[in-house]
């Protein structure tokens, strides 16, 4: 159950009307990488993590609550970067001081022209505050969201979105200098970076986390790496050398093509490890077991209830 | 800033799983009628209204506060009646008892089966977790919600928003035995009721609240029924009468290709209703700047805060 | 079946080309409040309705048909306004004057600029006429249209659809001020409010019309105001006093939280309503019965035809 | 300016209820190469075509409302084959006869479970009536249309349109038996050949009408086939022999590796082709001129009037 | 399987900046014309073709991989052409010179100005390079590309893919003075030319292939046109005289109200055309087992193998 | 630029048609998590990188090279899937045999009816072919990809998007018994683990690596826990103790309601950190340095050219 507060979480102010920074902050709003993405990703993420791992429940409700709280901030900086725009669209009779859009000539050359420009749903849509939308338009979507119902996936999810978030709120920075904006902006930033430490922290409380899911890789395609732009090749410890954490030595394997029809597309490999693929099927049976007891025990038998209340069921 | 309390706002529980079922109330959830779109909604517009209307501001945080608190409701249901599902799959190594997808004559026909027909991404991409999409796997759109940033608008798109919401639920009550998914769903259904009424309560409070928005009726073009699908007519008192609450009588053209011809495209009409243009024009006037002045004197001067900390600003 | 007539229901006239205001009047040819929206959401609820309720079907292809007559006139206004950018755009080889479109430098300032900078695709794609996309070049989309296939929700979806296409047409008069345009727009902004008036006028021929669907809400959870932003509250009929029209008061829960948890998730509440439930129950039979029977009683046995063709079946 | 007739087009009747059909015979109404997307196309088409075109646009128009015409044939049929289901979803009070979604034992075993199973929009969304939507409840967007502005494109568009729909068409008729339903879509199916055969004749009418648009091909880059899948590779007129009606012969790159790499990337061609170039260049400068004018010299001067209204402007 | 090259098929390159060209460009990486399109488009419809018509598989393979390469170089035109942006926003401590994007005076008017304005994704999401999204920031998707099975139809969607993309490089060109760009430009849209050239001359070596698919049309309806925009009409080779290539002629319903209604919805035409209708039938019988067969004899019995590699299977 | 050899990169084998599995594999081709998203997100990275990271370009281009040909597999696997489907429906004057959709008591219960079962498209639009859609017929779309430009960030954007598709194939993997299906399916899921070790191995190539981007975090507000669902909370190393590789603790906020409202709104802090801002400021100088010299200083002057042809420029 939620509730609201009527303060914000960081006292967000503005000293001027500015729509053009309106309308790219609305990226964090209704935007892939904003605050309603990350809101929504851990908050449905937190549905499948209750029962069998409580604490990671409770983590991500109370981040995905601070995300709510951050679109509001976000929905609220908008606004007040609209100011004005209301209030013109009311005076719709407006007959004398007719406004020339087409040549920019008019004599009204105010916020209302501004917010035209930089983005007419401003005007026809919104009437001068916050939609749901990107900085390009596009209305927010639910694909932008990624909720696995495995921990070791969602929160590896949840390191790649806060990384993204924390970069487009760096480059709005670069875009105002109103230092009230900037100041919140800041906030907004670190607390992805606190989120990030947040998510890794949890992530590491999990072992083993790899592979994510429950499977081993496959022994006898897990080291190769094909060379499939030739020209101009780099060696680097992404295919050279030991694989990172894997007791492993990277195989590079640098004519694909002939290796493909040597090894009658990979069915004919010269090294079948055999013993290594014994050991993995071991693996995969003992970490299924695990995984899914974990699960399945966290389960209550006969009729499901959401809450601790008392009342006998 | 919002707060989330884990006791859900009523008491859901499920008898047992039922994929089918979570699936089709999918639609509430991620549906273009769901508790999402109603708290998105209700939440967008609340920053329009802040400043001119803040006891409608109130009202719309507390209705969107709701929503959300069902949106967790009705999550929480989904994610019972797929109990089973994700410690099903977490069983990955399961190699004897081979599962035949194809003919269903497999010995373990079991949950992970039903929940694979009644909606694939319930094994493949949420692992038996609610998905922000509808019951035919649309992921969850912004353009699914309403918010323009007038309260005479707004306060129709959300009775027409709650109307719709509550026909769902009525129809999702067919599909379901389990009485405490029933009574669930009765609570749903009914708090739907309850915002109509309030949103209709507080729209009468605005008056005048038609026509939605500032301006009057063109007279020359208000009165008249086109007659476009001429067989079979029916008279009823949207063409015949006088118009509801207008002061006005229909002007029913049984011709409409004729009555063009002759009026030059509408321009030359037979009344030109001169004073009545008159009239309106003095009306739209007197309108806008009322209503323009609302929102202009709410606007406080320079530096805008949005809460009401207690800082020099 | 369709019929066309080469001339416009109303005499639409431009004075000048003008590509930004074509851009924004794109909101209502290919936008969620358009007029192709509102025609297919009047077709499409059109089908359902034709056996129980013909005079109502008739009535929803009357005004469909107008709202097509409507997509057309926006859409010639639309191709006027950017007059002049089809012949550029055909003028291929145009190698000697050179276009600057970075730095605007160019001899050339002509019309195809303005066009490119108010709508690329206007170049790119339409090459100067319409494209069925909204201001900001999002295609139009069926998840605008609301048909739920009971008249009840549809016609209150109706009202809310004309309110807001009334809201943009009242916008999108502040942003021109060729003569000719303005009364086209006057035309169409005033057909909305026409045709709000029919829908409230056929709403109210049908009785009970609310709740709308065939429930009852359930007693039980009808009343209550979940104060859920508490801070500056305020009091209104929406949240005190008699629910408009229900004959009940409202019942304010100032303490959701406390409410919540001392009553169970609302399972526990101090008045069960027995008696109400029950007359609930029963007025749910009826209504049942009766809606049912009207829809029923109205479909044809055996073999089905659409139209009242002579020849046997 | 549409009107509306209520008798259909083409006589469509329907012999029993068969949800699963009604499903995938969205795919024409609300689907990628549906009725609607058809009627679309042609209909934004028609408005560049008026002025320089006045014949095409004549076509496109009289093509585009028959369109429109089978749009309701089809709405019709589906909701024909949906009898039944309105009217079980207003007997939502039905508690003695609960229905068992989840094992399919239910005693009433009726059309609403096929309604659900075959697209659960039937059931939640639209109440046993046409969405529009497709048979996996994709709602219609408008990038499924093109409209270019160049009717020797805009036309080969509507080949291929025609082409997709009329194989649909052949698809669906394998999946009912019911005499009257084939026989609707054979009259739909029949129709996109013949609109084909329209096209066909109208793209002829326009010469040169290769390559599309107005520029020539650039002489040093149209004869090559690059060879870049070249194994196991196949000899045809596509890449060997005469051009079909370019006067040109096909040049078979075998290596297109080496051939990129020698000739710097194809800037440092062999056979520069300066001739040809040239003459392509004069071409360009005539065609421009050509097309150019024939569109601008066909749009008025002064204010612009859609329809032939008498009156002065 | 796909391999790399890291020289382009063409040599690209860029005078200078220029990122209002970028942002059009885009129409080409990631619009509905562009060269992502073409690639799947040709790529997926060579799944089905392998079998049955392995020469039609290697052709679209080809063409398939060189507009991969294709959407290559248009990337990297677009990333050259955005030189600048990437080194100045990670200059993200930038405070002294604090650039003012709301009245354009700052000291700073620079290349991070331009591509904000002309794409706000360029400085927020991509960080100057290119997006897999159109001119107007909508990201692409499926639903452009056609595949449907069957190479009459595919075939003629390509015809209309090719003519499309070659249309839009016309329009590009117009909108840059730098002749390396121009010249890139030149070389993709001739290719264009050429590809559709190839795909004219696969067509051909089907025969017949109309009408597109199986199903030959019903005679009954295939020689209507239906005149339902009915005023200044015209006549022309698609409705008047000789169907082309048909050896049948067009007939012309001049008033299809009245004709729909004699012929009760043109279930009783005067000329039933039994005689056809039986040649019809027939000729329907032996396309279908021809057309099956070839495609059914190419599919080996047994397991399916996708490559020819030697292991016994 | 591409080049494509027919021999897939693992020799794809299918025992026997199974339509249901078909329509669940879809996810991998054209899925939000599948090949196509890989291949795009990593090839759309490798532009910005190129120049500043020629090694991380070559990396990257490599593995999208491979996700292109893993993409290759999957369709070829589905097509295979699906055999017989094609056949079928070319066999569409199949008059005598006519199917019973609805009850499925046909007699001819063969593969086409299981495929409308699983995915109507793979009978109505794909004629038995794989579609660029996911399980649930949704068309893929460039949203489900993440490339900003930022090294930092997008390489852990690969990470996620890695263990999602693993993920994934180890849900797959548990709905077919074929045993050459499951070897592919265990390629294509071990690859992805490779894929993790490459991209987390280059990211530890770059130095400082986080926080990502080139700000620091704000001091002020990096520490916070806002403990926001307050109730049956867990301690864990997210919130109590050090923060992972920071040097600083956590510090959990007990009762985010009352700190925010003594504290301003978080802008009257009890510890300024005065010391750390100022370090953290000349950090952020420091880094934009460095970070932007690096990309400005790879930056050719003058005329820019992609490939290294010889060609003077």
């Amino acid at each position: 159950m939620f509730h609201h507060s009527k303060d914000l979480q960081f006292n967000a102010r503005v000293s001027r009307p500015d729509p053009v920074f309106a309308n790219i902050l609305l990226e964090q709003f209704g935007g892939e990488n904003g605050e309603l993405a990350a809101a929504m990703q851990y908050f449905t993420q937190a549905f499948g993590a209750k029962q069998p791992h409580p604490d990671k429940y409770d983590m991500l409700m109370d981040i995905a609550t601070e995300e709510f709280s951050h679109l509001e901030i976000v929905g609220a900086t908008i606004q007040m970067l609209l100011k004005g725009i209301n209030g013109e669209l009311k005076d719709a009779a407006d007959a004398s001081e007719i406004m020339q859009v087409l040549d920019g000539n008019a004599a009204k050359e105010n916020i209302i022209h501004s917010a035209l420009t930089a983005n007419p749903h401003f005007v026809m849509l919104s009437s001068g505050g916050p939609r749901l939308a990107n900085s390009q338009g596009i209305p927010w979507c639910a694909s932008y969201i990624h909720s696995n119902g495995d921990l070791t996936v969602d929160l590896r999810s949840n390191l790649a979105s806060e990384s993204r978030a924390k970069l487009v709120y760096e480059h709005l920075m670069k875009f105002t200098d109103d230092p009230y904006v900037k100041e919140t902006l800041s906030f907004l930033m670190t607390r992805e970076v606190a989120h990030y430490k947040m998510f890794e922290a949890a992530l590491d409380t999990i072992q083993p986390n790899f592979p994510p899911g429950v499977l081993q890789a496959d022994p006898r395609f897990t080291q190769q790496y094909f060379n499939l732009s030739p020209e101009n090749s780099f060696e680097g410890p992404w295919n050279t050398g030991e694989m990172p954490g894997m007791g492993k030595d990277w195989e590079l394997i640098e004519d694909p093509i002939t290796f493909v029809k040597v090894t009658d597309g990979l069915t004919d490999l010269p090294d079948r490890k055999a013993e290594e693929t014994e050991e993995t099927e071991a693996l995969n049976i003992k970490m299924s077991e695990e995984k899914s007891a974990e699960v399945k025990s966290s389960e209550p038998e006969g009729i499901a209830q959401w809450s601790e209340y008392s009342n006998e069921i």
